[in-house]
């Protein structure tokens, strides 16, 4: 049986997401939005990366409908998870945070508008993420939201982000597994839970949701962490754990390289297996599990 | 006629939104939400304050109700609201906003916790307010988080912080008072909707609402400007209108002190006058209304 193709899916998906995130910051016009804030949104929101979150969901809600044919909860739950998305990585790149210049290759939010006005930016994508799904249909709407900010709140996203400022070179594997598990995998799991939800998907649909995302949610920060050892071995020149002798908090500095990666090829395993029922043998979501910890960057 | 005494009436209704706000604030629990983080949040949520826009939420409420016994729903709309405003303070006073060491006369956020933990505090506290709501009741939770959302976001609240931050003295009154409607007016207006939503109130104490909301959303804020004008007279001992002359963007700046304190007056009536249908001729609304220009801080 041959592989699913991968790469032009991806390319198909990720146009059709930049296709739907343009026409949603349409929504911020300048009789409602001061046409700077909406300028300094759309330049984060618009910078390309990987559109792994509104990927998912899309696949999700594919799956479920047997179609490619969206409805609007379906898009606008896409979007609005890229919104999260984007407003965690400007706040993350404020001098504050981890004061970074250049994102996906360009200078960062605050570099080219401001400190002021990047926080608002955030603020902004962050607010306007629950204002979409909120304008959305009668009944999932509010189920949507709800699924988002337990995502992104504090028992989620943010507070992952909390245990990351906080982690000390002493730290566990259990810490950063749940770093980890809150700080990427649980926006990650909601969009898998979001896209079967917004496509009315039944309970099997959604433990699969639910198993795949977990799994796919620890693989790709797993992967990320693998990535960073091996890209700067090739490109630095420095031999591979240098990182964790430098006490950086990453699972090859935890539990080495080789344990890192199968941890991350046995989470793959898992997530393929949760989304046979709903796909069969070989389809995009399996193929995206794959992706999530093979990918170049 | 004796005029509603609001004095015991707003010691009672703040007491009672503080009493909402720490049971909410619950939520946040070290199984959930690392206690650094939950600390953080509650430190700014429940650092006082006047709690407008909660007692006016819980009096709209009351008033279609004609009862003090709030739903859930009504509670949950209480606390968002102030989860919301409270969030907006924390990031105002950051350094690279307006850099203030007090609040409320105590330490700012991150004068205690530092700057990235004040950062994500205030994203937890905007995330929670819709956590709060979407966890609640249909069909109403949906209107709440959209009514919020609207409020608070590009073309609400965040937007007015935008031109705030874009505001220089050559600036007119039509921006003046469009800079104030979406920065702090959006959210009282929004505070007194879904007061009326959250009870089940009919159309025409939805509009009753909106009348009163938009009046004194703009009384509040011109009160505030006059407030500083006339409080730095007496306290520094300076001649009133330093301010204007400094070409700090106030309403006594840009109409004048007498100009300004007519058009509150104005707005105060109008509000009265907007709410006589629902409470009759001199109810906690009224005073309320009146209490937004009168008080002393």
């Amino acid at each position: 049986m041959a592989a699913f193709n991968l790469d032009p899916f991806m390319r198909t998906q990720q146009e059709r997401v930049e296709t739907l995130l343009r026409e949603s910051a349409e929504r911020w016009g300048p009789a409602g939005t001061p046409p700077k804030l909406a300028e300094s949104m759309r330049y984060s929101l618009l910078a390309g990366g990987k559109r792994l979150r509104p990927v998912l969901c899309l696949a999700f809600a594919d799956a479920v409908t047997k179609s490619s044919t969206d409805t609007a909860a379906v898009r606008d739950a896409a979007c609005a998870l890229e919104y999260v998305h984007t407003y965690s990585l400007v706040h993350d790149d404020l001098p504050s945070m981890d004061n970074d210049d250049l994102r996906r290759g360009v200078p960062t939010n605050h570099k080219v508008y401001g400190e002021p006005l990047a926080l608002l930016a955030g603020d902004g994508l962050l607010t306007e993420a629950f204002s979409l799904l909120a304008s959305g249909p009668e009944p999932v709407r509010g189920t949507l939201c709800a699924e988002l900010a337990r995502a992104s709140g504090a028992a989620g996203m943010v507070g992952g982000q909390a245990l990351d400022i906080a982690a000390d070179r002493a730290a566990t594997l259990d810490y950063l597994l749940r770093l980890h598990r809150l700080k990427t995998g649980a926006l990650i799991l909601a969009a898998c839970r979001m896209g079967v939800l917004a496509a009315g998907g039944d309970a099997a649909a959604l433990a699969s949701a639910v198993a795949y995302g977990e799994a796919v949610g620890l693989a790709f920060q797993i992967a990320d962490d693998v990535l960073d050892v091996t890209s700067s071995a090739e490109a630095m020149g420095k031999p591979v754990g240098a990182d964790a002798e430098a006490g950086r908090f990453t699972f090859p500095a935890v539990v080495g390289l080789d344990e890192s990666r199968r941890m991350a090829a046995e989470l793959v395993a898992r997530a393929e297996a949760a989304v046979r029922p709903l796909e069969g043998a070989d389809g995009p979501l399996a193929a995206l599990a794959r992706y999530s910890v093979e990918r170049k960057s």
